[in-house]
């Protein structure tokens, strides 16, 4: 039950990640401090790491027994050095916020592996390839695509990055679906096909749920198309890893935080008034000038407020779901495949795994391929158990490395719908109607509230990178207001 | 602090409205019964009523200090017999369960006053009209207004009542909003006003925030659209009022349980194993063989499960929002407008009330008008201090019954984007894609958890009728495996 819930003894990292003993917590009673941060992923993280350097107290409270939120890591097996990121996995070269904290921390990033050719599954049939486009059949598909990139590209540039749903056509963009956009403006099946793998892959969720605006907006935040989708090695999102895990990022910055930090604390109330704010724990009653809720706005609509938040806002927390996402991880001896001249990506039209990467360790032994289940395929392959997902997995990567991908010596994944603290991944979206409407209310503090989280960065949105900007920025409004 | 919340002793009704003393609780500890209901709004209710007549024990748990959801009766001022209703108001004579139980309970019926002309407002002209379409001006609005009522018809009665997202074109219906499907198929701006009029006041969400096939499915649900937007006496869903307040059925209802329940007793976890299901208040660990939790969805999705629900039934709570509304009642010393020949109903295309109606006592003494804000009018208004809120409302009253609609003696309002245990009025909706994947999961049990609401009905889906249904559905449900 809940209230026992609060009194476990957590460590920082789960599975067989780095522990912080000293930071376990069974904290009960009152605690104060100048600001508190609601959940210990990189937003919240960050956050605290930039209130605690300009001299102010912090502490965060952290709902599960680990740090790291979305950025998890789990071991590959016996005597394998690295680890599996189950949640979070690549850095781009754009990303400068998470690339500087990552070197800050002596946290060094190594290319994923990128030589060779790529695998497009469609209608049964396997095509290795290269570049950007795949292989699908028909030059008016190959050209529907190309130019859809570029109106993608175009109608995103448009947008004000820290408002677009004040764009001059926001109400008519924000109408619609993706699908529909997509029924409007693409002729061929491949061309709609491809978007739908597109949607599937960047947020989990299937072209029907999702507005037009806000796709659009995903766009901006990451500086094209072209970066969210590209190969790895191309100069898109996909480029680097992190080594020793995403989640090794978190637990760098929560030993810096030297016990300002409580793990197993879900925070149930937010009280304000004209002296202060008091968050609630089941155990715990903690004062503060500042609180930043650094979680998903699904999540953050868990929380009771008191006072009440404003209508748009606590509208907003019911508005954002997040995507289904299931994360396979095959470990083999060897990445067998690079042998035969493939990279290990594949991007498919039949699940349950529709996109993979090499996610071998940087000396690349062993060898790790990493599947991506979204949307209807996760929902489908989250309530199976263990075995029977491990097999229709396997299947998928069979139909793109053939046979040898069958026989992994370890199989994991990771089922995020299936997480309390998380609902979901790889973030909140947007259906029609949402961003126009309560788009305002993302970011506008609520009295002494102010709000982080990767779902409210205005550049990167729902990376890490986006995160580590949403929690800088929200604690600077904080500390300006102390 | 929550926790304090859990031992505040409460009173059956809120307001004016009878209080039951022997009801209020205090409870802290363990307790058992058959079945533990979560909520005592109508579904809840109708559902522990079932059980205990079937002879099973049953225990409700209402997160409020108060029965009856989204049923709130307040007082009228001193001296007034009847209540103003504050959500659910109206019976219409097809709604046969909540009709059958008000007759069971003792609870009277009276025709709504609907003697008399309407008023349009429109483009800032106020016209009185009688008949269902207002007089939009030009004869190509109204035939399309009317073609598009047969074409809502047509299509609403081809969905199968219990499974609308296994209708033929399902996918094709449920990828765009109603938003979309207006531009595609209205040519004439007015008519396209007149559904956005009428899904703000149906659903109290905007045409871009809803699915087209979800309201087809209300549509159905309610037997066409005449039932859902037919003026007062014209035999649809606002036909009748109920004697004492719709609350009061909830009261009858909660009286009859003879202290099977308790209040403010907020439920934040429900655990369930082969030997059975327990659930935690702060303050009370009840053990049951069956839950019937009788909330709306994205409600539902605030209490944490153990072991968590399947990814299908936790995500859907993500994705049912709940319209905004504010409900406004002004008195006045005699209903003064049907001396002029108005029946007190107005429709109008500018906020913040956009729909009123009459709403004063059978004997017509005070005089009573009820006002409808909705969507983003009642969010605009959702966050002003009373004063402005009545100020706001009434300016809206006196253009459509004149200066003296702005002298009232009393005005009072029910703000329910900002009730913590609501989080909006009058129903859950679903943007697209939400009904035909995630829509399977509205009602299926997952172990010993059944779902109630009006959001799971299939007939009079977000009425006081479809909670009764909810209720006894969930009920027989659970009878049946005990």
């Amino acid at each position: 039950m809940i209230t026992r819930r609060g009194f476990v003894t957590g460590a920082l990292a789960g599975g067989a990640a780095a522990v912080l003993p000293e930071s376990a917590s069974a904290a009960t009673g009152r605690r104060s401090a100048d600001v508190v941060v609601v959940g210990a992923g990189l937003a919240g993280l960050s956050a605290a790491r930039d209130i605690r350097r300009s001299g102010r107290s912090v502490l965060v409270l952290e709902a599960r027994s680990r740090v790291g939120g979305r950025c998890l890591s789990r071991s590959l097996g016996p005597g394998a050095a690295d680890v599996a990121n189950m949640g979070a996995t690549f850095v781009g070269p754009t990303q400068h916020r998470i690339r500087t904290l990552a070197r800050e921390l002596g946290i060094g990033l190594f290319p994923t592996y990128a030589r060779g050719n790529l695998i497009w599954f469609q209608n049964g049939r396997r095509t290795p390839y290269r570049g950007l486009i795949p292989p699908v059949p028909g030059a008016q598909a190959i050209a529907e695509i190309a130019d859809a990139t570029v109106e993608i590209d175009r109608l995103a540039a448009t947008l004000p990055a820290d408002a677009p749903w004040k764009a001059a056509k926001a109400r008519a963009l924000d109408s619609l679906t993706v699908d529909t956009w997509a029924q409007q403006n693409l002729s061929s099946p491949e061309a709609r096909a491809l978007l739908a793998v597109v949607i599937e892959g960047v947020l989990s969720v299937e072209p029907r749920d999702v507005s037009w605006l806000y796709f659009l907006s995903y766009v901006r935040a990451a500086g094209g198309t072209s970066q969210l989708v590209a190969n790895a090695g191309s100069g898109g999102a996909q480029d680097f890893r992190v080594r020793g895990g995403t989640q090794g990022i978190a637990i760098a910055l929560a030993r810096r935080l030297h016990g300002g930090l409580l793990l197993s604390q879900p925070v149930r109330q937010i009280d304000q008034d004209a002296h202060g704010a008091r968050v609630f724990t089941d155990s715990l009653e903690v004062s503060a000038e500042r609180v930043i809720v650094a979680i998903p706005p699904h999540l953050a609509g868990r929380i009771l407020y008191s006072p009440a938040l404003p209508a748009l806002r606590s509208q907003l927390t019911q508005r954002m779901p997040i995507g289904s996402l299931v994360k396979t991880i095959a470990v083999y001896d060897r990445p067998f495949w690079r042998a035969q001249g493939l990279n290990g990506q594949a991007n498919s039209d039949q699940g349950p795994v529709k996109v993979t990467f090499d996610a071998s360790p940087a000396g690349g032994r062993p060898g790790v391929l990493l599947g991506f289940v979204d949307g209807d395929d996760a929902r489908a392959l989250s309530d199976l158990p263990l075995p029977e997902r491990r097999r229709l997995s396997l299947g998928s990567y069979v139909r793109y490395f053939g046979p040898e991908a069958g026989r992994p010596r370890r199989y994991i994944d990771q089922v995020w719908d299936k997480e309390t603290y998380t609902g979901g991944c790889p973030v909140g979206v947007m259906p029609p109607g949402v961003m126009t409407e309560y788009g305002p209310a993302l970011r506008r503090p609520c009295g002494r509230i102010h709000w982080a989280g990767t779902e409210t960065a205005t550049t990167w949105t729902g990376y890490m990178d986006g995160a580590v900007q949403s929690g800088e920025r929200a604690a600077a409004e904080a500390l300006s207001r102390l």
